[in-house]
């Protein structure tokens, strides 16, 4: 069997040596903390250790290093297993895992990426490592053309996320070799046995159909571990390790196997008994175990200074809609830089990251309609700072993957979105088709940065901002085409708005983003005169979460101003954009309408 | 073959007419809205022609009678086929259907609720069909104990959703053999060929691992369809119709089986062309299909004036948590009506869910680790009024569900949501098990209605009223017990805010809803004097479109208010949830502060 020497007796009892101290140091330091999962980090210390130290290759003193095997903790409730292994190798400190779950340590009860180096991103969802790893593996095999492997720990709870089925489509579509599943089959749940139990054999055959290679294994014997790990690999590769949640508890005591212990340390008295017990069964050893260094066969990549190198060479009076301008700067983008790759899922047609694609096809992923993975796979490809990810689908489309966002934006993942069909401009497609809740959504997501350019130029200066503002960005696009509103020389700032139109007799500022500044200049014709001390608001968004009421809270206490928000307020229905935006009154006549209104004070807010 | 007549050569000619004419409807009435997806109409026109007048048992005239099959199209942008069907059955008239895609019709691009009662749900996105037609299809099985069947049709586009193996593994798990799935293989995509093109063989295994019964047969075989959808059922059962995109379209012309032409109507010549082909293939007959009649063995269901029996039983200085109150809340309600109904994704310890499961256990539906799924299931058993559903998990699980909540909101299903451990409150679990977004995507969530309860009695009244509410209703509740606030009487009702806390003396008005009324409250304690034009909100959730925004959209044209906002402001570590509240300055001291500043005068919003 290629790779395979059997590991002699000696290193055997020192993997399972340390699967055991896995064992004392996670339910110690859950009963410590009063809070965490004992149980389901149990089930998993034999694979943690021959993962750590029998198969994996890394660097034990640098655990993001770029050469490294990557490792992925899907089931991030048992990140107390991760810390002790970092315990063995020495990276952390024993006391330092202790402080597990108490708000003022960086150790928490789910992992997150607070000065944690060894950990790629944040858990405590789950149903998503598979996807990182996938985009992890697509980088080591495509990308980075490199030896290193990739590594994902998951549960049997979580396979029935629909998210897991969509990466393993993914990883056999493109036959990721470097990828290793490893799936604890515990059989508890949080309340209930999973819906497979111990069917091991049902697993199996959903694997194989799905296209990966599947072995059977005692997720328990080390020796079984070792010897699949090993196995020649020409697909990816899923080890089911049937298990025992809880395992190592004493058969006296009620916690091994029994359902009504997830997520509950062990009460104090029984945390020792255990911990005396699996003591006992730690023979000493002479030998001690050190991780394989990797292979130093990945190329060093530098992210930094990654700008658009010219302004954008659109002319006045020139028409083009703000998705072509977005396929466009990119394309342009990664004509520059090696390192941008972009990710779409069966629409690249209609956000025009076809036209990246059809320049840089070596960069192009396509992620077919699986829209949760494709924003796991740009995290994926993201980490360690391997690629510059741009991903784009329809803008309504990205609220099925909220959560996927949510966790990138905890992870600090420096991934950029992009969202066509925005709004009720979309048109004919229906109210399905077009987002109205995405600024809500992106804007509830900490640390986000929200474009939404209004013509070609704007585009591609936020396409040139979003490549060097750090962490998640999200561009809103709009289908249809518009005129060129700013000169190319336009210097252009996160976090500021323009004036694009004004004189000295205004009387209202209408604020407005994206194809509704084109309404709004379009209503400026018909206006006139004033102080400025009425705002009006435009967004092809619902009223709820979007442009209105993020001014309103910026303006609630500013005296002597008057603000009107216009938006959408109800479900519309599908037609031809101009007659949506009547209907609704974001046009330029509800524009003028509401200017006129304001003007002669009778109009409220909403 | 039970069931199985094979239907003679006139029959077989007439489907073949109806499939034809079909094709010559999508084909026309997309060209002329200038708008839609014939091509992908064409490759289900056989199968929409068995199913509507030879399979399903339904009444034309009363297309959601309760006893009728139940027919989903998952593949919503193949929304004319549909209509043409129903023009079929006399049902619609043929010039309604060539109204299609305007903004002043009711049959949209993407079918929506709007006036089409053969429509059970909005549809426009992918991959959500099945998990609907489970719940329906369970309601039949275990509910209704009836024989109606439910058939949903998908394309193979959306096979790489993950939501649709959520339902795979749903559907064989409760064994709904009433369930048919048949997949329209055409092979082709939005701007690509789906993954697995016309490898029905691999369609096949995957099926056939997630414990369906599989067949293959020719899409445009009027005989095979026929034959395998009259097999006998055990298990769900999935057709794998091997098709052609566009199938029908001569072959001298661009569009069969042929990339680009999807989501493209075909020019006004060509599309001339093509009927006149089509017609030239409709043989006269004789003979009249009629779809066959229900068997009429479904129990007639009323949900009207399900209302909570009695006020809730709280005494004052009682403790509970409010998603203990809303288990035993849901728990009473079941106790008084049949039809309440209860789902949860393997949280039911955490949500409290139990207490209506173990009293009420052939009432309630475990849905594992699949929330999207659970949301599908929710709206598939609230379809035709036949159940009032309460879904539950923790707040932060329904990010994942944002899209499946969406097409609820759109397709105005009646479902009920609980959300538990939100916030910071939550404690030690850390940011990602914190919802402190769900307001956000609740709030732009058309037509929904949100409830926060902050102790036992306003739980117990909020589930009445989310009872009594039409439309998505949403219960956010928190991990910890808290006091009871409220008296028994207390009247509530949706939209009304309740003042707890008043003394003529007050200068500051405190909003805040759920766990951070009782903050209010003991700050309230310390503080005393003046006239109310300051208004503070306190929120366990981010500043954006939560709260303090809601309330800024309203107030920010109100003169001579001051509004200050206390909310989180980044994403949290974990840790004790006093602890918690502290830090992030939104626990008692922090309003006490806030108040201060804002009696001083020196305090802006956020």
């Amino acid at each position: 069997m290629e790779d395979y020497h059997k590991p002699d007796q000696q290193t055997i009892q020192v993997l399972r040596n340390i699967a055991n101290r896995l064992r004392i140091n996670c339910i110690k330091a859950t009963t410590t903390a009063g809070n965490g999962h004992p149980t389901s980090c149990c089930s998993v210390a034999e694979i943690m250790s021959v993962l750590f130290f029998h198969t994996m290759r890394y660097r034990p003193e640098d655990p993001r290093h770029y050469n490294n095997d990557r490792f992925l903790l899907s089931k991030g409730h048992a990140a107390p297993a991760l810390y002790s292994m970092w315990v063995e190798t020495g990276f952390l400190k024993e006391n330092e895992m202790f402080s597990l779950c108490h708000a003022d340590s960086s150790h928490e009860s789910h992992h997150t990426m607070h000065k944690q180096h060894f950990v790629e991103v944040a858990h405590g969802f789950l149903g998503q490592g598979l996807g990182v790893a996938c985009g992890m593996a697509y980088t080591g095999k495509y990308f980075d053309k490199s030896s290193y492997r990739v590594f994902c720990l998951m549960g049997d709870g979580e396979m029935s996320e629909g998210s897991v089925w969509e990466a393993m489509s993914f990883a056999s579509y493109y036959q990721l070799d470097n990828l290793v599943a490893i799936l604890d089959i515990n059989r508890l749940g949080q309340s209930d046995t999973s819906p497979l139990q111990h069917h091991v054999d049902k697993y199996y055959k959903r694997f194989e159909a799905f296209g990966w290679h599947a072995i059977i294994v005692d997720g328990h014997s080390v020796e079984e571990l070792c010897k699949a790990l090993s196995q020649p690999r020409h697909q990816p590769t899923a080890i089911i390790a049937k298990t025992i949640k809880g395992k190592g508890i004493p058969g006296d005591l009620p916690a091994e196997d029994k359902q009504g212990w997830h997520a509950k340390p062990l009460p104090k008295d029984m945390a020792e008994m255990v911990a005396k017990d699996l003591q006992s069964r730690i023979m000493n050893s002479s030998k001690h175990l050190y991780p394989s260094a990797p292979t130093e066969d990945s190329p060093p990549v530098s992210l930094r200074n990654i700008r658009m190198p010219s302004a954008p060479s659109y002319k006045a009076g020139e028409k083009i809609s703000t998705r072509k301008a977005y396929g466009m700067a990119l394309a342009k983008l990664g004509r520059y830089y090696e390192r941008v790759v972009a990710l779409d899922g069966d629409t690249n047609n209609l956000t025009y990251s076809e036209i990246f694609k059809n320049e840089h096809p070596n960069r192009f992923v396509e992620c077919y309609i699986a829209q949760q993975n494709m924003v796991s796979v740009a995290v994926g490809c993201a980490a360690r700072d391997r690629n510059l990810v741009f991903a784009s689908t329809l803008a309504s489309f990205f609220t099925r993957t909220h959560d996927q966002l949510r966790m990138a934006a905890m992870s600090e993942s420096n991934v950029k979105l992009c969202g066509s069909h925005c709004g009720l401009s979309n048109g004919e497609e229906g109210p399905s088709l077009m987002a109205l809740e995405d600024l809500a959504m992106f804007r509830a997501l900490p640390s986000s940065t929200i474009f939404y350019p209004s013509d070609g130029v704007s585009t591609e200066k936020a396409t040139d901002l979003a490549a060097t503002t750090k962490g998640l960005c999200y561009i809103r696009t709009s289908r249809h085409d518009c005129s060129i509103i700013y000169n190319s020389n336009e210097d252009f700032h996160v976090g500021q708005a323009k004036v694009v139109y004004q004189s000295k007799d205004d009387q209202v500022t209408v604020v407005a983003a994206g194809m509704m500044i084109h309404e709004a200049l379009a209503a400026a014709e018909h206006l006139k005169k004033g102080i400025m001390r009425r705002v009006l608001t435009v967004e092809d968004h619902y009223y709820e979460g979007g442009l209105g009421e993020a001014l309103s809270s910026v303006m609630v206490n500013e005296q002597g101003y008057n603000l009107h928000c216009l938006a959408v307020s109800h479900v519309p229905r599908s037609g031809k954009p101009h007659e949506l935006l009547k209907i609704y009154g974001i046009d330029r006549d509800a524009i003028v309408q509401a200017v006129r209104k304001l003007m002669s004070g009778s109009t409220n807010a909403k």
